[in-house]
């Protein structure tokens, strides 16, 4: 018995947790707590086994939450009844030599038994399709997302639980997350290649830190990236992160240059860390991919005009002038101190009807690609009615709208109304510009794509 | 009468707000109520008179928030009365032929009768030290920071208004922030001269489009960068910035390579944009400047590690090992799975103690000169007790430490607990470094000081 596919892992009909525990603060007993918040338990029951053979049925998903010496003798035991296991402990190749032979214990049963293996030293998967959450950290601590069309493979758990739990601040549902460790067995191909024909996956987000094949990473990638947005973000690249990588997941990081020129032949867009990752998530997770990389900018703070133009320059994006018939239609309608160009700025006088008038008439009927919005809540003007409004004509327009958003208390607590709408919020020029150059990064490989 | 100082504007002892009005949402009676919050009031009296010729007596400062039209003929009948003015509103260079010739007069009654005049176009004063708040959004709004060190000189008003309002939410606090807007007298090297002798500016940002006089600007630079950071943003870089910065001050704005070599040239700390702007000012406004720029990494999720390893590496900061000593004693106390080196990773299984354990010997112990501490709230080991042990061992150590905590609703939460023991926070790995990074700025000027 060999699975090919990864239904056991994405798809399973039976689970087992082996370590279960008495004791609540056992990471075993935060799992089973886990599946039982996540509903998995409502589609079937639950019950105590001294052991998987023991079961005496087959049993599609074993969670390992015990010492690392004892994972290969008890899938061994399993032989014939498993499909697939997680490995949720650490222990084995990032710490020392027993470390690095139980885990080729591990790799030999996956070759020679052909039981699949998530991890070790990993968190396992949290799914939204299937409702599995392996993820061992209380819900009090981090959040679980709702449904969504983002999913994203980690390496790393923290990093994999860290942005599931801001992308869930941020109203941003997820598919599949899946964080891999040590990657015995199961790599950020074998996820591509499954993520590439998953109906409830609409855009790919990779954390590596190294890939075990880099033949079959591009080839798994293209064909996922044919199909959907696929980005990455590669650390470890040199120095103290490099080591740092060793020591995380026993990666051996490579040079960086390989890694680029990789993503680039597979049609993966380039993140460059964390605050790209989770600004392209935001973006991905909420806006489709617009057509191409025009950028228009409309803001009710000069100076954040200003920086927004110069990151679109600095990050490759067009920001061109407004076309002369929108021009004149706005001036009509707007005071003579409204600067009616790209970027529009409606001043401390702005109110929500002038920004409804500057997102239809701008972004709508010309030829823009991305609206980027800087709606400063200082002018009295602005009320709660703003983020629908600037929701529904970016509707209206078809055109991704993203919001930048910088300020204090009061700012804060407005957001949430755009966030509410399913527009993603950014606190910096920068960021906004981060996340935007992402979506047009998506559209050039589209194109490439399409042509 | 001419003043060579600022200290009409930065310690006046009347004021003058020129069109008073009886309806609320004016901009003139959000200055008065703006004024009368800030407690300015308290030191005087407050009386209504026709004009600023009719009060009788010498004023400091009037602040105009009348149509542009009326601010010269005013500006002349005080004329031998008054020392200086802000003129808060727009419609003058920003704003075609007309306004050109309302600032043109403006101009000439600076040069023929020594009155000093603040914008116009712009927000005036926000002032900790003499209690000044020229800033006509109300403060529902936009929070007023508490006193503090930091002083900022804005050509934009927006951007200073967002920042001060970000600044007051991260728990930081100013000296004095001033917008200076279209310039027709105030300018950046004015400011820098005044605040290079400033006993309560401990450190300066500035936010620029252009600068009007290069020479005078390096010359003042320079003064005040040998007594304290100076640190600046220029935006109206290129394309669209450019031409956008144009119609937002009537700025032009220049090649940037030149802005660069005056920076370099002037001892001051180049910022890329708003992002790094708000995260210097978060850094100098808590941290003091480091010896050097050796940093050492802290976190319980190796995946942040790393990236902020990488983050340190893209922007020269050192991420040296840690000595073999400190690592010795670490291992000591540290479970086997704990990664001892730098980063330093104390995984899931972290404690409150264990940070502090942490933190002081491999901080304090050894040469580092920053500390970057990722603490992320996932492990049940960590407790609201955490952030106090971090803030007493950065004390003890004397050296500046800044946490890196992204994450969702229980973090948010969390966060505040460092900001209110006055440690810095930042949501990525990325602008944690950016902020370390203008810190170890500040050493190598300090170094160029002293050396």
């Amino acid at each position: 018995m060999s699975e090919k596919n990864l239904d056991f892992l994405f798809k399973p009909s039976s689970i087992a947790v082996v370590g279960a525990s008495v004791h609540p603060e056992k990471i075993s007993s935060i799992i089973i707590e886990s599946l039982r918040n996540s509903s998995y338990e409502k589609i079937g029951s639950e019950r105590c086994y001294p052991s998987v053979l023991s079961i005496g049925e087959e049993v599609d998903l074993a969670v390992y939450a015990i010492p690392a010496e004892g994972v290969a003798p008890s899938l061994l035991e399993a032989d014939g009844r498993l499909k697939g296991a997680i490995v949720i402990g650490g222990g084995f190749g990032e710490a020392g030599e027993k470390g690095r032979v139980y885990e080729k214990e591990i790799r030999e049963i996956v070759r020679k038994h052909g039981i699949r293996v998530v991890g070790p030293n990993c968190m396992g998967v949290f799914d939204t399709v299937s409702k599995l959450d392996t993820f061992f950290i209380p819900p009090d601590r981090i959040k679980r997302p709702g449904p969504g069309g983002l999913s994203i493979v980690s390496q790393s758990g923290s990093f994999a639980v860290t942005a599931m739990d801001e992308l869930c601040a941020e109203g941003i549902g997820v598919a599949r997350i899946v964080s891999y460790g040590n990657r015995a067995d199961v790599n950020e191909s074998d996820c591509l290649e499954f993520l590439a024909e998953d109906e409830s996956t609409t855009a790919v987000a990779l954390y590596i830190e190294s890939v075990d094949d880099g033949r079959r990473f591009v080839e798994a990638a293209s064909r996922c990236s044919a199909k959907k947005p696929v980005m990455a973000v590669k650390v470890g690249r040199r120095g103290a992160g490099a080591t740092a990588a060793l020591s995380h997941t026993g990666a051996i990081t490579g040079r960086y240059e390989v890694y680029r020129a990789a993503f680039r032949k597979a049609g993966i867009i380039e993140l460059e860390g964390y605050e790209e990752f989770i600004g392209a998530c935001k973006a991905f997770g909420t806006q489709k991919v617009p057509a191409g990389n025009r950028v228009m900018i409309i803001t009710d703070g000069g100076g954040m005009g200003v920086s927004i133009a110069d990151a679109c320059a600095a990050a490759g994006l067009e920001v061109p002038p407004l076309p002369a018939e929108a021009a004149e239609d706005l001036m009509e309608v707007f005071p003579p101190f409204f600067s009616v160009s790209n970027p529009m700025d409606l001043t401390g006088s702005a109110t929500d009807d002038m920004y409804a008038e500057a997102v239809e008439r701008a972004l709508c009927a010309s030829d823009y690609d991305i609206g980027i919005v800087a709606a400063l809540w200082g002018p009295p003007g602005l009320t709660d009615a703003l983020p629908a409004l600037i929701a529904e004509k970016a509707a209206e327009a078809g055109k991704p709208v993203i919001i930048c958003s910088p300020g204090g208390e009061f700012t804060r607590k407005k957001n949430a109304l755009f966030r509410d709408l399913g527009l993603p919020v950014f606190p910096t020029p920068e960021s906004a510009v981060r996340a935007a150059a992402a979506l047009a990064g998506a559209s050039a490989k589209k194109h490439v794509r399409e042509g």
